[in-house]
């Protein structure tokens, strides 16, 4: 197969070739332990310190904030919610997590262990075109509530909720606030300060960076029990010998995605906006959520008749990589938990296409996409058994 | 500094160039995410299955075992004991589990952690050569015992405990067993049938794998309550997205740790030893352990009169990279906890220094080695106010 259109960022993305370079040396050249006190260990400073600061200005993290390398935002969530519910729910103090219906498994599962557990979680619905309002986390904030974990924006419809109203409303009640940014770094501007957030996760491979590593970033003064307990890196906040070559390729994949903020919000924008105009000139095709409210370049679509795995399947076989959504979820064809949400019956669940571009993506893959895009839809609707 | 000599490789060691190959095409070129039905996901899973198979020959494991991927043997190692904490101790079934006082921080401030829960761990001590007996674990056993935690062999003598016999009495009285093998793959032969254990934690990097990835062995039909609770990565038991390029590289490494044993227990055994003979040379010095129930690339050495920090500095001016013991600790200049254990006195305490081979090291690596030791035992002892 020679084509090869990669349509699908969000569930990971190439890692930028300038992002491999720096990390190479520290393979089999600089590989010492940074923890040891020799040269070997020593020598990698320099750049582990030049990648957290990359880090910090990339999420305007103020400097006495933390930022914890964690192996991805699976950990950072599953972290932030059983830290929380140590330092706050097994002893006793509170019992009460507010969270939404369509967070990442990462938080929605934690969330399931720890109701399992006695955890009373609150979980907020989305409207028909995906998206909340932060009046719905302030009703639902009572004495009991210990966290409030509400993601930047939606993995699968790209929808941004709107963290920096939850977040004043979370500071105003003195409710802790977490967000999993990991679809918004790279997408939207991330700016911490602005939005008021004591916890926020992120993981480099949804922004050009490595799999395998990610961070949490940690309000100044705030605490939280480890996950990780054992030798005390991290300034005792997570232990593990760091990954070197990860954390300076995070670095500068997170300030390349920085740099490539305006390009991605112009240039991806218009190949995505295109996108979407030309695919929603198929007849009984819809896009869920509103496209003044979403990342730039994301689009979930439904198309009437056609079970999104057959679909997935002709575009691959024309080379080009979608997604029925969440990547971490497509082993089990189940319904598309999103399509559930905005309320899709449940023939239309099964018809969702997630389509989400990078910096990467030329125009010229997005006028094939198209064109493959509309065979595909003509000959499975020919051949629908529930499309007439 | 022209001079460089790594003998730091209980830390970490190099990724092993064949590693770094083989690691290479998942970054830029086959990224996809393994869980993606699309061309860019299943192209990774060939070699995904490849060094899985190498992982689960590496420490013969049975098909029916799980070798569950994880971030290091740090996440291994918590991931065990908390699981064990809500499969077994949260609902009141135990409340006991038994480890030992030279566990490597991963495991010892974990249990620490759980002991602030109310669990009531038994912390088994060393003789003074750094030993432990079998029977000690079965003394300590009672109907109460959740989990059995033993490391296979000790980061900082190199002691080798009997993972055997204790699998063997875990067995007997229907205890789960858990060995953290970091220290032992790639230096003797770990074969999870024969010692009967239930979880066994691994970490590439001490193997001439990447930092960042790990395993963590669970025998066929034993249950452990998630640390990563998410997406159902690895058939439920640990989510987030596979770091693929670290997995490809530690299944390298391990075959090729097992292709290199027997090199390991003669070449660099013979470095060592030497190493090892020519330093108890010198007046005053004592080597921790018995040589014959050690692993054989290490020595942790005890030079009276001089504090292990500054042979460390001397040693690495003249490019030679040791340890005081554990990095995982050396960033507080603490006694080294080992010394503590084996019942050094407070000054003997702070004077190991250790030393850890690789099978990269050379002849001439050892013998400038011996030179710049016995400079530095020199030049420090004359200006030691502590000997005479």
């Amino acid at each position: 197969m020679s084509t090869k259109i990669y349509l699908d960022n969000n569930a990971t993305t190439m890692v930028d070739p300038k992002v491999k370079e720096i990390m190479d040396p520290f393979f089999c050249e600089y590989y010492g332990n940074p923890n040891s006190l020799h040269q070997f260990g020593t020598q990698t400073h320099p750049a582990i310190t030049d990648a957290l600061e990359k880090l910090y200005n990339g999420i305007n993290a103020h400097d006495k904030d933390d930022i914890v390398i964690t192996s991805c935002a699976t950990e950072s969530n599953n972290w932030v919610l059983k830290g929380v519910y140590f330092d706050l729910i097994h002893n006793g103090k509170k019992n009460h997590i507010i969270t939404t219906e369509v967070e990442h498994p990462a938080v929605g599962a934690t969330c399931d262990f720890l109701e399992s557990l006695g955890v009373r979680i609150t979980r907020i619905n989305v409207n028909r075109h995906g998206a909340i309002f932060a009046n719905q986390v302030r009703e639902a904030i009572t004495d009991d509530t210990a966290l409030v974990s509400v993601m930047w924006a939606n993995n699968e419809t790209g929808a941004i909720f709107p963290i920096e109203e939850i977040g004043a409303i979370c500071k105003e009640k003195g409710v802790l606030f977490h967000t999993d940014a990991v679809q918004a770094i790279g997408k939207i501007p991330v700016d911490v300060q602005q939005a008021n957030v004591d916890f926020l996760s992120f993981s480099a491979h949804k922004f050009h960076g490595p799999k395998g590593v990610g961070g949490l970033y940690i309000r100044k003064g705030v605490e939280l029990t480890p996950l990780l307990h054992g030798g005390e890196h991290m300034r005792g906040r997570r232990s593990g010998t760091l990954n070197v070559p990860y954390i300076v390729g995070m670095g500068e994949a997170m300030q390349l995605a920085n740099d490539f903020l305006d390009y991605e919000n112009t240039y991806v924008k218009a190949l995505r906006d295109d996108l979407e105009k030309r695919l929603l000139e198929i007849e009984d095709i819809r896009v869920i959520g509103d496209i003044t409210h979403r990342v730039p370049n994301t689009i979930l679509i439904s198309v009437k008749g056609i079970e999104g795995e057959a679909m997935l399947w002709d575009l691959n076989k024309a080379g080009v990589a979608c997604s029925t959504g969440s990547a971490c979820a497509s082993e089990d064809l189940e319904a598309n938990p999103i399509m559930v949400a905005v309320g899709a019956d449940k023939e239309l669940a099964h018809t969702a296409i997630r389509i989400s571009l990078s910096r990467f993506n030329t125009q010229a893959e997005i006028d094939y996409t198209i064109e493959v895009f509309k065979k595909a839809v003509e000959r499975l609707r020919n051949i629908s058994s529930s499309y007439e």
